[in-house]
Protein backbone atom coordinates (compact mmCIF):
# COMPACT_ATOMS: atom_id res chain seq x y z
CA UNK A 1 0.00 0.00 0.00
CA UNK A 2 0.84 3.79 -0.33
CA UNK A 3 0.38 6.40 2.20
CA UNK A 4 -1.53 9.64 1.03
CA UNK A 5 -3.60 12.95 1.59
CA UNK A 6 -6.67 13.18 0.45
CA UNK A 7 -6.85 16.60 -2.05
CA UNK A 8 -10.25 16.99 -4.00
CA UNK A 9 -12.85 14.70 -5.68
CA UNK A 10 -13.33 14.09 -9.37
CA UNK A 11 -17.28 14.10 -10.44
CA UNK A 12 -18.43 11.62 -13.42
CA UNK A 13 -22.44 11.27 -14.36
CA UNK A 14 -20.39 9.34 -17.64
CA UNK A 15 -19.33 6.50 -16.56
CA UNK A 16 -19.15 2.52 -16.82
CA UNK A 17 -22.46 1.70 -14.92
CA UNK A 18 -20.93 -0.55 -12.80
CA UNK A 19 -19.41 2.01 -11.12
CA UNK A 20 -22.54 4.02 -10.50
CA UNK A 21 -22.44 5.19 -6.42
CA UNK A 22 -18.19 5.05 -5.85
CA UNK A 23 -16.95 7.97 -4.97
CA UNK A 24 -13.26 9.22 -6.64
CA UNK A 25 -11.26 11.05 -4.59
CA UNK A 26 -7.87 12.76 -5.51
CA UNK A 27 -5.15 11.44 -3.35
CA UNK A 28 -1.12 13.06 -3.17
CA UNK A 29 1.21 10.00 -2.08
CA UNK A 30 2.88 10.82 1.24
CA UNK A 31 6.74 9.64 2.07
CA UNK A 32 7.54 8.31 5.64
CA UNK A 33 8.14 12.17 6.64
CA UNK A 34 4.81 12.75 5.76
CA UNK A 35 5.59 15.15 2.72
CA UNK A 36 4.02 14.61 -0.79
CA UNK A 37 6.49 12.70 -3.28
CA UNK A 38 4.54 14.41 -6.25
CA UNK A 39 2.54 11.78 -7.77
CA UNK A 40 -1.59 11.69 -7.50
CA UNK A 41 -3.93 9.19 -8.25
CA UNK A 42 -7.61 8.81 -8.18
CA UNK A 43 -9.01 6.24 -5.60
CA UNK A 44 -11.77 4.88 -5.11
CA UNK A 45 -13.10 5.36 -1.72
CA UNK A 46 -14.13 2.20 0.68
CA UNK A 47 -13.80 4.19 4.19
CA UNK A 48 -15.74 7.42 3.67
CA UNK A 49 -12.75 9.44 3.54
CA UNK A 50 -12.92 12.97 3.50
CA UNK A 51 -10.60 16.01 1.97
CA UNK A 52 -7.42 16.39 4.31
CA UNK A 53 -6.91 12.78 5.84
CA UNK A 54 -4.32 10.65 5.67
CA UNK A 55 -4.67 6.82 3.74
CA UNK A 56 -3.78 3.96 3.21
CA UNK A 57 -4.82 2.87 -0.64
CA UNK A 58 -4.24 -0.59 -2.77
CA UNK A 59 -3.64 -0.41 -6.10
CA UNK A 60 -4.25 -2.78 -8.86
CA UNK A 61 -6.02 -6.23 -8.57
CA UNK A 62 -6.28 -6.11 -5.07
CA UNK A 63 -8.12 -2.59 -5.15
CA UNK A 64 -10.77 -4.88 -6.10
CA UNK A 65 -10.98 -6.88 -2.67
CA UNK A 66 -13.58 -4.16 -1.16
CA UNK A 67 -17.01 -4.64 -0.77
CA UNK A 68 -17.49 -1.75 -2.77
CA UNK A 69 -15.11 -2.05 -5.76
CA UNK A 70 -15.56 -5.82 -6.29
CA UNK A 71 -15.34 -6.92 -9.94
CA UNK A 72 -15.54 -3.27 -10.92
CA UNK A 73 -12.80 -1.60 -13.06
CA UNK A 74 -11.23 0.02 -10.44
CA UNK A 75 -7.49 -0.02 -9.92
CA UNK A 76 -6.93 2.20 -6.13
CA UNK A 77 -8.97 1.83 -3.51
CA UNK A 78 -8.59 3.84 -0.42
CA UNK A 79 -9.02 1.02 2.69
CA UNK A 80 -7.86 2.72 5.86
CA UNK A 81 -7.88 6.05 7.59
CA UNK A 82 -4.06 6.29 9.21
CA UNK A 83 -4.83 7.37 12.90
CA UNK A 84 -0.64 7.30 13.50
CA UNK A 85 2.19 6.93 11.91
CA UNK A 86 5.46 6.41 13.51
CA UNK A 87 9.43 6.21 12.44
CA UNK A 88 11.94 4.42 14.30
CA UNK A 89 10.67 6.14 18.10
CA UNK A 90 9.62 9.13 16.39
CA UNK A 91 5.31 9.87 16.53
CA UNK A 92 5.82 11.60 12.94
CA UNK A 93 1.76 11.90 12.51
CA UNK A 94 -1.16 11.36 14.90
CA UNK A 95 -4.68 12.23 13.42
CA UNK A 96 -5.96 15.12 14.51
CA UNK B 1 -7.26 5.43 -11.56
CA UNK B 2 -5.07 8.39 -13.21
CA UNK B 3 -6.67 11.08 -14.96
CA UNK B 4 -5.69 11.74 -18.46
CA UNK B 5 -6.36 13.83 -21.38
CA UNK B 6 -7.62 12.70 -24.89
CA UNK B 7 -4.75 13.70 -27.36
CA UNK B 8 -5.71 11.07 -30.39
CA UNK B 9 -5.86 7.63 -31.55
CA UNK B 10 -4.33 5.16 -32.82
CA UNK B 11 -5.16 2.85 -35.49
CA UNK B 12 -4.40 -0.42 -36.11
CA UNK B 13 -6.24 -3.34 -38.57
CA UNK B 14 -3.26 -6.24 -37.32
CA UNK B 15 -4.09 -6.84 -33.86
CA UNK B 16 -5.01 -9.67 -31.95
CA UNK B 17 -8.61 -11.04 -32.84
CA UNK B 18 -9.87 -10.32 -29.73
CA UNK B 19 -9.68 -6.74 -30.50
CA UNK B 20 -11.90 -6.21 -33.72
CA UNK B 21 -14.02 -3.04 -32.90
CA UNK B 22 -12.29 -1.79 -30.05
CA UNK B 23 -10.83 1.98 -30.00
CA UNK B 24 -7.61 3.21 -28.97
CA UNK B 25 -6.83 6.63 -27.81
CA UNK B 26 -3.74 8.19 -26.75
CA UNK B 27 -4.20 9.62 -23.51
CA UNK B 28 -1.87 12.10 -21.41
CA UNK B 29 -1.66 11.79 -17.87
CA UNK B 30 -2.59 14.91 -16.19
CA UNK B 31 -1.92 15.95 -12.41
CA UNK B 32 -4.55 17.71 -9.78
CA UNK B 33 -3.70 20.89 -11.22
CA UNK B 34 -4.81 19.68 -14.44
CA UNK B 35 -0.90 19.99 -16.17
CA UNK B 36 0.74 17.05 -17.96
CA UNK B 37 2.65 14.78 -16.51
CA UNK B 38 4.27 13.86 -19.82
CA UNK B 39 3.42 10.47 -19.40
CA UNK B 40 1.48 8.76 -22.55
CA UNK B 41 -0.71 5.52 -22.74
CA UNK B 42 -2.80 4.21 -25.25
CA UNK B 43 -6.33 3.43 -23.79
CA UNK B 44 -9.02 1.01 -24.85
CA UNK B 45 -12.40 3.34 -24.96
CA UNK B 46 -15.28 1.94 -23.20
CA UNK B 47 -17.17 4.81 -23.10
CA UNK B 48 -16.96 6.70 -26.24
CA UNK B 49 -14.69 9.30 -25.11
CA UNK B 50 -13.46 11.77 -27.94
CA UNK B 51 -10.53 14.03 -28.38
CA UNK B 52 -9.97 16.83 -25.86
CA UNK B 53 -12.22 15.05 -23.15
CA UNK B 54 -10.62 14.78 -19.50
CA UNK B 55 -10.95 10.89 -18.46
CA UNK B 56 -10.34 8.23 -15.65
CA UNK B 57 -8.53 5.37 -16.70
CA UNK B 58 -8.29 2.35 -15.17
CA UNK B 59 -4.72 0.07 -15.48
CA UNK B 60 -3.29 -3.67 -15.50
CA UNK B 61 -6.02 -6.42 -14.57
CA UNK B 62 -8.91 -3.80 -13.90
CA UNK B 63 -8.94 -2.82 -17.37
CA UNK B 64 -10.28 -5.77 -18.19
CA UNK B 65 -13.39 -5.52 -15.78
CA UNK B 66 -15.34 -3.28 -18.75
CA UNK B 67 -18.38 -5.21 -20.67
CA UNK B 68 -16.10 -4.41 -23.86
CA UNK B 69 -12.70 -5.51 -22.31
CA UNK B 70 -13.69 -8.62 -20.94
CA UNK B 71 -11.23 -11.84 -21.72
CA UNK B 72 -9.20 -9.25 -23.81
CA UNK B 73 -5.08 -8.32 -24.24
CA UNK B 74 -5.59 -5.17 -22.50
CA UNK B 75 -4.50 -3.32 -19.83
CA UNK B 76 -5.64 0.51 -19.62
CA UNK B 77 -9.27 1.36 -20.08
CA UNK B 78 -10.99 4.73 -20.40
CA UNK B 79 -13.98 3.95 -17.75
CA UNK B 80 -15.05 7.48 -17.03
CA UNK B 81 -15.63 10.89 -18.47
CA UNK B 82 -14.58 13.75 -16.15
CA UNK B 83 -17.41 16.71 -15.35
CA UNK B 84 -15.94 18.28 -12.48
CA UNK B 85 -12.79 18.36 -10.24
CA UNK B 86 -12.39 20.10 -6.88
CA UNK B 87 -9.13 20.43 -5.17
CA UNK B 88 -10.01 21.41 -1.41
CA UNK B 89 -12.67 24.35 -2.29
CA UNK B 90 -11.64 24.92 -5.55
CA UNK B 91 -13.03 23.81 -8.86
CA UNK B 92 -9.92 23.42 -11.13
CA UNK B 93 -12.07 21.99 -14.02
CA UNK B 94 -15.39 22.17 -15.19
CA UNK B 95 -16.17 19.88 -18.38
CA UNK B 96 -17.17 22.54 -21.40
CA UNK C 1 -1.47 -0.28 -23.75
CA UNK C 2 2.01 1.38 -24.52
CA UNK C 3 3.46 2.40 -28.22
CA UNK C 4 6.66 1.08 -28.75
CA UNK C 5 9.35 0.34 -32.06
CA UNK C 6 10.57 -3.18 -32.33
CA UNK C 7 14.67 -2.79 -32.27
CA UNK C 8 16.16 -6.09 -31.96
CA UNK C 9 15.11 -10.18 -30.96
CA UNK C 10 16.36 -11.83 -27.51
CA UNK C 11 17.61 -15.18 -28.21
CA UNK C 12 16.71 -17.96 -25.19
CA UNK C 13 17.08 -21.93 -25.12
CA UNK C 14 17.20 -22.51 -21.68
CA UNK C 15 14.39 -21.16 -20.54
CA UNK C 16 10.74 -22.64 -19.26
CA UNK C 17 9.30 -24.95 -21.03
CA UNK C 18 5.85 -23.07 -21.80
CA UNK C 19 8.03 -21.08 -23.30
CA UNK C 20 9.15 -22.97 -26.45
CA UNK C 21 8.34 -21.27 -29.97
CA UNK C 22 7.43 -17.74 -28.11
CA UNK C 23 9.67 -15.41 -30.03
CA UNK C 24 10.94 -12.03 -27.95
CA UNK C 25 11.31 -9.02 -29.15
CA UNK C 26 12.68 -5.81 -27.36
CA UNK C 27 10.74 -3.03 -27.84
CA UNK C 28 11.30 0.68 -26.77
CA UNK C 29 8.76 2.81 -25.68
CA UNK C 30 7.79 5.40 -28.07
CA UNK C 31 5.45 9.18 -26.56
CA UNK C 32 2.82 10.61 -28.60
CA UNK C 33 5.65 12.39 -30.89
CA UNK C 34 7.03 8.75 -31.40
CA UNK C 35 10.08 9.76 -29.57
CA UNK C 36 11.60 7.38 -27.65
CA UNK C 37 11.07 7.37 -24.23
CA UNK C 38 14.47 5.70 -23.19
CA UNK C 39 12.59 2.31 -21.48
CA UNK C 40 12.69 -0.90 -23.11
CA UNK C 41 10.70 -4.10 -22.57
CA UNK C 42 10.77 -7.74 -24.02
CA UNK C 43 7.99 -8.84 -25.41
CA UNK C 44 6.35 -11.95 -26.64
CA UNK C 45 5.37 -11.61 -29.89
CA UNK C 46 1.80 -12.70 -31.15
CA UNK C 47 1.84 -10.68 -34.39
CA UNK C 48 4.04 -11.66 -36.17
CA UNK C 49 6.04 -8.24 -35.95
CA UNK C 50 9.40 -7.20 -37.05
CA UNK C 51 12.69 -4.91 -36.40
CA UNK C 52 11.23 -1.02 -37.51
CA UNK C 53 7.70 -1.65 -37.04
CA UNK C 54 5.53 0.39 -34.16
CA UNK C 55 3.70 -1.87 -32.38
CA UNK C 56 1.07 -1.81 -28.91
CA UNK C 57 2.03 -3.91 -26.48
CA UNK C 58 0.18 -4.90 -23.17
CA UNK C 59 1.76 -5.76 -19.66
CA UNK C 60 1.04 -7.36 -16.47
CA UNK C 61 -1.99 -10.24 -16.34
CA UNK C 62 -3.37 -9.19 -19.48
CA UNK C 63 -0.16 -10.11 -21.14
CA UNK C 64 -1.29 -13.84 -20.90
CA UNK C 65 -4.83 -13.29 -22.47
CA UNK C 66 -3.07 -13.95 -25.80
CA UNK C 67 -3.39 -17.31 -27.78
CA UNK C 68 -0.37 -17.62 -27.65
CA UNK C 69 0.78 -16.52 -24.15
CA UNK C 70 -2.02 -18.07 -22.32
CA UNK C 71 -0.87 -19.50 -18.75
CA UNK C 72 2.75 -18.83 -19.74
CA UNK C 73 5.04 -17.06 -17.70
CA UNK C 74 4.86 -13.99 -20.03
CA UNK C 75 4.51 -10.06 -18.62
CA UNK C 76 4.10 -8.19 -21.73
CA UNK C 77 3.02 -9.01 -24.96
CA UNK C 78 2.70 -7.61 -28.89
CA UNK C 79 -1.15 -7.33 -29.47
CA UNK C 80 -1.17 -4.84 -32.58
CA UNK C 81 0.50 -3.33 -35.39
CA UNK C 82 0.23 0.18 -35.74
CA UNK C 83 -0.74 1.52 -39.17
CA UNK C 84 -1.43 5.31 -38.56
CA UNK C 85 -1.16 7.96 -35.27
CA UNK C 86 -3.39 11.00 -35.39
CA UNK C 87 -2.45 13.47 -32.65
CA UNK C 88 -5.47 16.34 -32.72
CA UNK C 89 -6.22 16.25 -36.39
CA UNK C 90 -2.26 16.40 -37.43
CA UNK C 91 -1.19 12.58 -38.65
CA UNK C 92 2.15 11.91 -37.33
CA UNK C 93 2.92 8.40 -37.96
CA UNK C 94 1.66 6.25 -40.90
CA UNK C 95 3.06 2.62 -41.52
CA UNK C 96 5.23 2.53 -44.58
CA UNK D 1 10.28 -8.80 -4.78
CA UNK D 2 11.95 -6.11 -3.43
CA UNK D 3 14.59 -5.79 -0.67
CA UNK D 4 13.69 -3.08 1.90
CA UNK D 5 14.18 -1.38 5.49
CA UNK D 6 11.55 -1.84 8.24
CA UNK D 7 11.53 1.92 9.71
CA UNK D 8 8.24 2.89 10.78
CA UNK D 9 4.50 1.09 11.58
CA UNK D 10 1.56 2.44 10.58
CA UNK D 11 -1.66 2.82 13.35
CA UNK D 12 -5.31 2.63 11.53
CA UNK D 13 -8.78 1.89 13.62
CA UNK D 14 -11.14 3.09 10.84
CA UNK D 15 -10.19 0.42 8.08
CA UNK D 16 -11.82 -2.49 5.63
CA UNK D 17 -13.26 -5.20 8.27
CA UNK D 18 -10.34 -8.02 6.16
CA UNK D 19 -7.62 -5.70 7.38
CA UNK D 20 -8.29 -6.60 10.92
CA UNK D 21 -5.69 -7.74 12.55
CA UNK D 22 -3.35 -7.58 10.02
CA UNK D 23 -0.25 -5.19 10.91
CA UNK D 24 1.25 -2.33 8.26
CA UNK D 25 5.32 -1.56 8.65
CA UNK D 26 6.52 1.22 6.73
CA UNK D 27 9.78 -0.35 4.32
CA UNK D 28 11.97 1.93 2.60
CA UNK D 29 13.29 0.00 -0.59
CA UNK D 30 17.26 -0.82 -0.54
CA UNK D 31 19.20 -1.76 -3.48
CA UNK D 32 22.14 -3.95 -4.09
CA UNK D 33 24.31 -1.84 -1.89
CA UNK D 34 22.08 -1.81 0.82
CA UNK D 35 21.35 1.85 0.37
CA UNK D 36 17.98 3.43 0.52
CA UNK D 37 16.61 4.53 -3.17
CA UNK D 38 14.28 7.02 -1.66
CA UNK D 39 10.84 4.81 -2.12
CA UNK D 40 8.95 3.93 0.46
CA UNK D 41 5.98 1.53 0.83
CA UNK D 42 3.74 0.30 3.17
CA UNK D 43 3.46 -3.66 3.77
CA UNK D 44 1.39 -6.06 5.05
CA UNK D 45 3.40 -7.91 7.47
CA UNK D 46 3.27 -11.60 7.37
CA UNK D 47 6.67 -12.61 8.95
CA UNK D 48 6.70 -10.77 12.71
CA UNK D 49 8.69 -8.59 10.97
CA UNK D 50 10.35 -5.43 13.08
CA UNK D 51 11.86 -2.00 12.58
CA UNK D 52 15.45 -2.41 11.74
CA UNK D 53 15.11 -5.50 9.85
CA UNK D 54 15.97 -5.95 5.91
CA UNK D 55 12.94 -8.30 4.64
CA UNK D 56 12.34 -9.43 0.99
CA UNK D 57 8.62 -7.95 -0.05
CA UNK D 58 6.02 -8.90 -2.89
CA UNK D 59 3.98 -6.46 -4.56
CA UNK D 60 0.27 -7.08 -6.66
CA UNK D 61 -1.42 -9.63 -7.10
CA UNK D 62 1.44 -11.81 -5.21
CA UNK D 63 0.67 -9.79 -2.00
CA UNK D 64 -2.32 -11.93 -1.79
CA UNK D 65 -1.07 -15.12 -1.52
CA UNK D 66 0.39 -15.52 2.19
CA UNK D 67 -2.12 -16.64 4.73
CA UNK D 68 -2.69 -13.53 6.48
CA UNK D 69 -3.12 -11.41 3.08
CA UNK D 70 -5.74 -13.91 1.17
CA UNK D 71 -8.37 -12.31 -0.41
CA UNK D 72 -7.41 -9.53 1.30
CA UNK D 73 -7.11 -5.87 -0.39
CA UNK D 74 -3.51 -5.72 0.40
CA UNK D 75 -0.79 -4.91 -2.39
CA UNK D 76 2.44 -5.59 -0.66
CA UNK D 77 3.43 -8.04 1.90
CA UNK D 78 6.89 -8.86 3.82
CA UNK D 79 7.29 -12.75 2.83
CA UNK D 80 11.10 -13.24 3.86
CA UNK D 81 13.40 -11.88 6.41
CA UNK D 82 17.07 -11.10 5.11
CA UNK D 83 19.70 -13.00 6.56
CA UNK D 84 22.34 -12.44 4.04
CA UNK D 85 23.19 -10.64 0.94
CA UNK D 86 25.94 -11.97 -1.38
CA UNK D 87 27.07 -9.77 -4.31
CA UNK D 88 29.30 -11.23 -6.41
CA UNK D 89 32.07 -12.89 -4.09
CA UNK D 90 31.21 -10.32 -0.99
CA UNK D 91 28.94 -10.79 1.54
CA UNK D 92 27.18 -7.17 1.60
CA UNK D 93 24.56 -7.53 4.59
CA UNK D 94 24.61 -10.32 7.32
CA UNK D 95 21.22 -10.06 9.83
CA UNK D 96 23.13 -8.93 13.29
CA UNK E 1 9.75 -9.46 -19.51
CA UNK E 2 13.28 -7.38 -18.42
CA UNK E 3 16.83 -8.13 -19.25
CA UNK E 4 18.72 -8.54 -16.40
CA UNK E 5 22.24 -9.42 -15.04
CA UNK E 6 22.78 -11.53 -12.44
CA UNK E 7 24.79 -10.41 -9.51
CA UNK E 8 24.37 -11.79 -6.28
CA UNK E 9 22.28 -14.06 -3.98
CA UNK E 10 19.86 -13.30 -0.72
CA UNK E 11 19.61 -16.19 1.86
CA UNK E 12 16.64 -16.05 4.34
CA UNK E 13 15.64 -18.80 6.84
CA UNK E 14 12.66 -17.25 8.54
CA UNK E 15 10.31 -16.60 5.05
CA UNK E 16 6.66 -17.22 4.18
CA UNK E 17 6.59 -21.94 4.24
CA UNK E 18 5.61 -21.87 0.80
CA UNK E 19 8.30 -20.08 0.16
CA UNK E 20 10.80 -23.16 1.04
CA UNK E 21 13.12 -24.44 -1.52
CA UNK E 22 13.24 -21.17 -3.68
CA UNK E 23 16.34 -19.41 -4.39
CA UNK E 24 16.18 -15.93 -4.63
CA UNK E 25 18.77 -13.69 -6.90
CA UNK E 26 19.53 -10.06 -7.02
CA UNK E 27 19.11 -8.92 -10.88
CA UNK E 28 20.65 -5.64 -12.28
CA UNK E 29 17.60 -4.28 -15.38
CA UNK E 30 19.58 -4.35 -18.53
CA UNK E 31 18.72 -1.95 -21.67
CA UNK E 32 19.23 -2.80 -25.39
CA UNK E 33 23.13 -1.85 -24.85
CA UNK E 34 23.54 -4.44 -22.52
CA UNK E 35 23.86 -1.31 -19.97
CA UNK E 36 22.61 -1.69 -16.08
CA UNK E 37 20.01 1.01 -15.89
CA UNK E 38 20.23 1.02 -12.15
CA UNK E 39 17.11 -0.92 -10.91
CA UNK E 40 17.65 -4.06 -8.79
CA UNK E 41 15.00 -6.62 -8.52
CA UNK E 42 15.00 -9.65 -6.01
CA UNK E 43 13.65 -12.85 -8.47
CA UNK E 44 12.76 -16.34 -7.88
CA UNK E 45 14.58 -18.23 -10.23
CA UNK E 46 13.07 -21.09 -11.82
CA UNK E 47 15.85 -21.85 -14.29
CA UNK E 48 19.32 -22.48 -12.25
CA UNK E 49 20.80 -19.02 -13.15
CA UNK E 50 23.98 -18.42 -12.06
CA UNK E 51 26.13 -14.94 -10.85
CA UNK E 52 26.99 -13.20 -14.18
CA UNK E 53 24.48 -14.93 -16.63
CA UNK E 54 21.71 -12.57 -18.77
CA UNK E 55 18.49 -13.54 -17.81
CA UNK E 56 14.97 -12.62 -18.74
CA UNK E 57 12.23 -12.11 -15.72
CA UNK E 58 8.77 -11.52 -15.33
CA UNK E 59 7.30 -9.49 -12.52
CA UNK E 60 3.57 -9.52 -11.16
CA UNK E 61 1.16 -12.62 -11.71
CA UNK E 62 2.75 -13.76 -14.73
CA UNK E 63 5.78 -14.46 -12.53
CA UNK E 64 3.60 -17.39 -10.54
CA UNK E 65 3.11 -19.09 -13.79
CA UNK E 66 5.95 -21.28 -13.56
CA UNK E 67 6.16 -24.64 -11.89
CA UNK E 68 8.45 -23.32 -8.61
CA UNK E 69 6.50 -20.45 -8.54
CA UNK E 70 2.65 -21.66 -8.91
CA UNK E 71 0.01 -20.21 -5.96
CA UNK E 72 3.35 -18.86 -3.68
CA UNK E 73 4.14 -14.99 -3.06
CA UNK E 74 6.53 -14.48 -5.45
CA UNK E 75 6.40 -11.23 -8.27
CA UNK E 76 9.48 -11.70 -9.93
CA UNK E 77 10.96 -14.86 -11.78
CA UNK E 78 13.54 -15.71 -13.85
CA UNK E 79 12.24 -17.56 -16.54
CA UNK E 80 14.92 -17.67 -19.24
CA UNK E 81 18.76 -17.70 -19.91
CA UNK E 82 19.61 -15.43 -22.46
CA UNK E 83 22.12 -16.84 -25.37
CA UNK E 84 22.02 -14.09 -27.91
CA UNK E 85 20.80 -10.30 -28.31
CA UNK E 86 20.35 -8.71 -31.55
CA UNK E 87 19.52 -5.25 -32.14
CA UNK E 88 18.63 -4.29 -35.91
CA UNK E 89 21.63 -6.12 -37.63
CA UNK E 90 24.10 -6.43 -34.93
CA UNK E 91 24.87 -8.65 -32.39
CA UNK E 92 25.17 -7.07 -28.96
CA UNK E 93 25.44 -9.77 -26.89
CA UNK E 94 26.25 -13.66 -27.05
CA UNK E 95 26.02 -15.74 -24.04
CA UNK E 96 30.24 -16.77 -23.41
Amino acid sequence: MLMGLVVGTVVSTRKEEDLTGLRFLMVKELDQKMEQTGKMVVCADAMGAGVGEVVLYASGSSARQTTVTKDRPVDAVIMAIVDMVQVGTDTTYVKP
